[in-house]
């Protein structure tokens, strides 16, 4: 059994303090240095058992991990790369050992900090009657003169996605997928990117999202959207629907003038990394194009959380 | 029954974005002006239904409330004025009406993020089958040249705390406090203060982790320990324990120089915030002396989780 300040000292120990981090881990706060930029991004997202991830069939470290991957991924959406990470966990009392547990939930956090050098500055560990929470915080910094938001895309633009998409959730991608950075990074440092997000909810209700909050519309051409091989289903009517509204890929929706996507398109080395899906529309709806031209309305199918 | 998107547009409407966050709620992170300081300041603290409150006999709103002020004390205590805060949540999907309990909630975090001006940036609200979580996490920046630490005591200086202690938890004050932030703004801005930090664990563990963190040790006057209206208790032997173990004070504890301390005591002002419970010494123990110039080992009698 470990009291609280032996499991703080372990933790630093883990986690070292590293640049831009000056102080982390054991005070009433971290401090982060930011004289290298006038904008720091901060992203937040919180995991919960039964909901995003279940401990019965899956490991501690593949949720530690999980924590890490879908703000990292939040990072990349915004044209940002990662600072520092804070992480607030809920321990249920219940566990045979939770000593053990939160060494895998760390490694699995650790495993994503250290492949992309972010330092673990804070947090707060409680132990409680419910089941297991972990919600992880991020800070970082544009990687270009300033972070990419969802509300950039124009008329005329050419929408792309950096992956196939659908079946992440019962495949278990979800809790091994790879986020985005260097290819966000990437395209940041080479393009001017109008509007980026990532695909958490699923394609139709993400795109809803990025073109309510660019107050445009969008044509998705229904053979364009690609269906990642997850997706067990035969029939393309229903792996479409599941491409669109499965969620959970963390894959990244973007908007670039054609200009650009023509330069992208290309370059032979990253050109595949690349699906171009549709264009945006001045008209303020978003609908399919299937083979023959014929439209149907695009529904919001994607998952969401209800708040009754 | 509210959708997610019509829960965030309402949610932007009440926490609209202000100086210096520049991106605030739905987009994938927040954005925050960052070029008047260089150095940034993060604190996150999560509260658990069962723990850390009870909603059997305490209000959303005092839970929303006491979630924004025990990381505001924490802000105080680094030096710091908040500048963002992010808010995660777990509702419980058994709640008669999650609507009008996120309404209360929000409405207390609003209460003292409208006193401070503090910009409601960001978060993530899920609902689930377990109890109830809130997770707040805010950003600061110091008030002095440097956000102050708990590793700078030195030994000869006095040790202060900003108020009586004990009896937070029975008496619900731990519900309704306010975070000392004018006081640590103005002891900042007046005084060179070497160490500070937040007494939420109680004063004997609190006091322990300062010594620690500044290589030192204390003597504290027994007699000198303030003790609370609400520590019911007659007997001083009692009710001096309560006042060093009971926690949730979040008043502050500090250290300065004999020379400030001076200085600060001629202050008719501001002289009765402020009450020394003893002195910093090269010896690494903390020791308790009573009216009769007898020692003990103070032990760490505050609350610590137990990991495990």
């Amino acid at each position: 059994m470990n009291s609280e300040l032996q499991f703080i000292r372990a933790l630093q120990n883990r986690f070292p303090v590293r640049s831009p981090v000056q102080v982390g881990i054991g005070d009433d706060g971290a401090v982060v240095d930011c004289s290298m930029t006038d904008r720091q991004v901060v992203v937040i997202d919180m995991l919960l058992d039964g909901v995003h991830f279940d401990l019965k069939d899956t490991t501690p470290h593949l949720v530690g991990r999980k924590a890490m991957a879908v703000n990292l991924s939040d990072l990349a959406a915004m044209g940002c790369w990662p600072t520092a990470a804070f992480v607030s966990l809920a321990v249920p009392k219940s566990l045979d050992s939770a000593d053990a547990f939160l060494e895998q939930v760390f490694a699995g956090i650790r495993e994503l900090s250290t492949h992309w050098d972010v330092c673990v500055a804070g947090g707060d560990t409680n132990t409680w009657d419910g089941p297991f929470v972990i919600d992880v915080c991020l800070t970082g910094i544009p990687v270009g003169q300033h972070p990419v938001l969802r509300s950039g895309a124009r008329p005329g633009d050419v929408l792309l996605v950096t992956g196939p998409l659908g079946g992440s959730l019962n495949s278990g991608r979800h809790l091994t997928f790879t986020p985005r950075l260097e290819l966000a990074k990437w395209l940041v440092q080479n393009y001017d990117i109008h509007a980026m997000m990532d695909i958490s909810d699923g394609l139709a209700i993400d795109l809803h999202r990025m073109m309510e909050a660019s107050e445009t519309g969008a044509d998705v051409l229904a053979d364009a959207v690609p269906i990642h091989p997850d997706v067990r289903s035969t029939a393309r009517n229903s792996s479409l629907l599941q491409a669109l509204s499965d969620g959970e890929d963390f894959e990244l929706l973007l908007a670039m003038s054609l200009g650009d996507f023509e330069t992208l398109n290309r370059d032979a080395e990253r050109s595949h990394d690349f699906h171009r899906i549709g264009v945006v529309r001045k008209e303020r709806r978003c609908q399919l194009i299937d083979g023959r031209g014929r439209t149907t309305a695009l529904h919001v199918a994607g998952w969401q959380h209800e708040i009754s």
